[in-house]
């Protein structure tokens, strides 16, 4: 956590102080898993401010911080803090609501906009972090081992989910990242659907997205399955171009190359199969204390990849009334390229 | 639906055009369940516009939208589309984030605040939506009397915290709307405790907080137990006066009461026993779409109660050391008073 505030500490220019408002943010400065408070981190002086509710919490998840309880309105708590910490010039998180950023610009306080200065930092992982995202991933395979005999014809879709859900709780996960997607024949045309009364059936594709957790961290993985029916060489022949894009993405991953460069590497094997415009979604996202962070590997987005980032590799082909495919790993860069922290088969398994 | 629109278009002065990006307001407006996306109303547009995710998705859970699939930056977006829809002066919700804000205003559009406007609105139910709440509470206190066999001398906390998860999702709750708290003995007196290892304990007071969910809208209520044991008189004693300040609260709730006031009326019933220190939370939250939203029920916002709101009444006593008491319970604002949406029974029950 120290490593992590020096971080901070070193964009501390034209500012005497930093205000720190994402929870997922505090959570990494600080272990604490409340939903309210904020930070005030000067060069000297590490405060943290939380709620009656969370006074016994804070103390217990939080160390080296000095704890305050807020009572008030949260602007002038901080502008009563502010003065007594000496800061002027007070750097504040764009993330922010404007009408939150409104009610403090009429502080006396003069601020300046920090744009995802600790999202950058967490984007980064260090060993610690790294082990429990590898936890969550395997606590999420456990439970795709845990439901696959049940994947057959004639099973539902939100049966399928709540069985996925079920296991990752007996797992170990505490929360499950999002909601679980079980989508089959012409609804896994949709990239995000939500799991229906309907029953797989012959000749269907399976998309299935789910994701586990461990200390915090999540794992976000997706497999296609196919139904054993006739006349599915067309839905084989888009899961090979999927699978094709897939491991060329991660084959062109390297510590310094950009974002972009690997969506572009993703969505030229699919193009070039003549399936571009059934891949509108980026190809991958950073993945750990949120499910979706930094960095972000799409086409719009310039982002440079480092040494022990952890991410999604996910391309997918949606084709209306035929179905969809979307295969969705997650890599650590080491020093030579991409490391593949899901150990699923990536096959076509067709059952 | 279109009631709710004409609501906003109500609030229309001085702009041509609303931009909506809350996803709960998008959700009230539009039935869509997704997790990307704005509107643009105007006052004769209805414009929905989401990524290539959601396209299918929007297309079946929205109607009377005219659906936009959006593929570059958001800003730029919403201007083109301001442009072309005559929109000159737009209204916009002061939830964006400061960084939207900021590149929105870059763009050719006068920008205008507008604050908690659709949030108002959803404050009051109409009929349908007080049904699903109903419905919430149901599946959650049915939830309740499953475990309750359970809970006894010897159950650790965190098991009891994943059997109601566990029934709540049997009962039909596709989301729990926030984490379980179950919190023993020492434990109580956190507000806001994570469910832990410790188990159960004779004497402990047992504060369990809980919610389910029907059709999108949540319930949350609480209800704390005794484990029988030695020298439980000043545990009696505290619960006995949080129940007299839940009930003082409920009878004074009348349309058109300010929410300070019911704080007030259960705040007296604490500080005059003594324990006025031991109560740092509000007295309650309206609760809807999300778990905690207009009305705020607590000392330091003015609220206008109004009929057919419903939110919680939630008195607490937390004495470190000894434990903590809440009773929460679920009301609806009737024209003549509060009517009680908890049927749980509230007197003190020793176990």
């Amino acid at each position: 956590m120290n490593l992590r505030l020096a971080g901070i500490r070193q964009s501390f220019q034209g500012i005497e102080g930093f205000l720190v408002t994402d929870m997922n943010n505090i959570r990494y400065l600080t272990g604490f898993t409340g939903s309210s408070g904020f930070l005030l981190i000067t060069k000297a002086r590490n405060i943290f401010v939380t709620d009656f509710r969370y006074k016994e919490q804070a103390r217990t998840e939080t160390s080296g911080w000095d704890i305050v309880i807020e009572k008030g309105e949260r602007p002038k708590t901080v502008s009563t803090l502010s003065r007594k910490l000496g800061i002027k010039r007070l750097g504040f998180e764009m993330s922010v609501s404007y009408e939150f950023f409104r009610r403090l610009s009429k502080r006396d306080l003069i601020l300046r906009p920090f744009r995802n200065t600790i999202e950058r930092l967490r984007a980064v992982k260090d060993d610690e972090e790294i082990e429990l995202i590898k936890e969550a991933v395997t606590r999420a395979e456990s439970a795709f081992f845990d439901v696959k005999p049940y994947i057959r014809k004639g099973i539902k879709e939100n049966k399928i989910a709540m069985m996925f859900e079920e296991r990752l709780k007996k797992r170990g996960c505490r929360h499950i990242p999002f909601d679980i997607i079980v989508a089959s024949g012409k609804n896994s045309s949709m990239p995000h659907a939500r799991p229906s009364e309907k029953m797989l059936d012959a000749g269907d594709l399976v998309v299935i997205d789910w994701g586990g957790e461990a200390g915090g961290y999540f794992s976000d993985m997706t497999r296609t399955l196919l139904i054993r029916g006739a006349n599915t060489g067309k839905k084989k022949e888009i899961y090979h171009i999927v699978f094709e894009a897939n491991k060329k993405a991660v084959s062109v991953i390297t510590p310094g190359i950009d974002g972009k460069k690997i969506d572009n590497s993703a969505r030229y094997v699919i193009k070039k199969a003549g399936y571009g415009e059934f891949f509108g979604h980026g190809t991958g996202h950073g993945v750990g204390l949120q499910v979706h962070e930094s960095p972000h590997i799409t086409w719009n987005k310039k982002e440079s990849i480092k040494e022990d980032m952890v991410f999604t590799i996910e391309p997918g082909i949606y084709v209306p009334g035929l179905g969809g495919v979307r295969i969705e790993d997650m890599v650590a860069v080491g020093k030579k390229g991409a490391v593949l922290l899901t150990k699923l088969p990536r096959e076509l398994e067709v059952i």
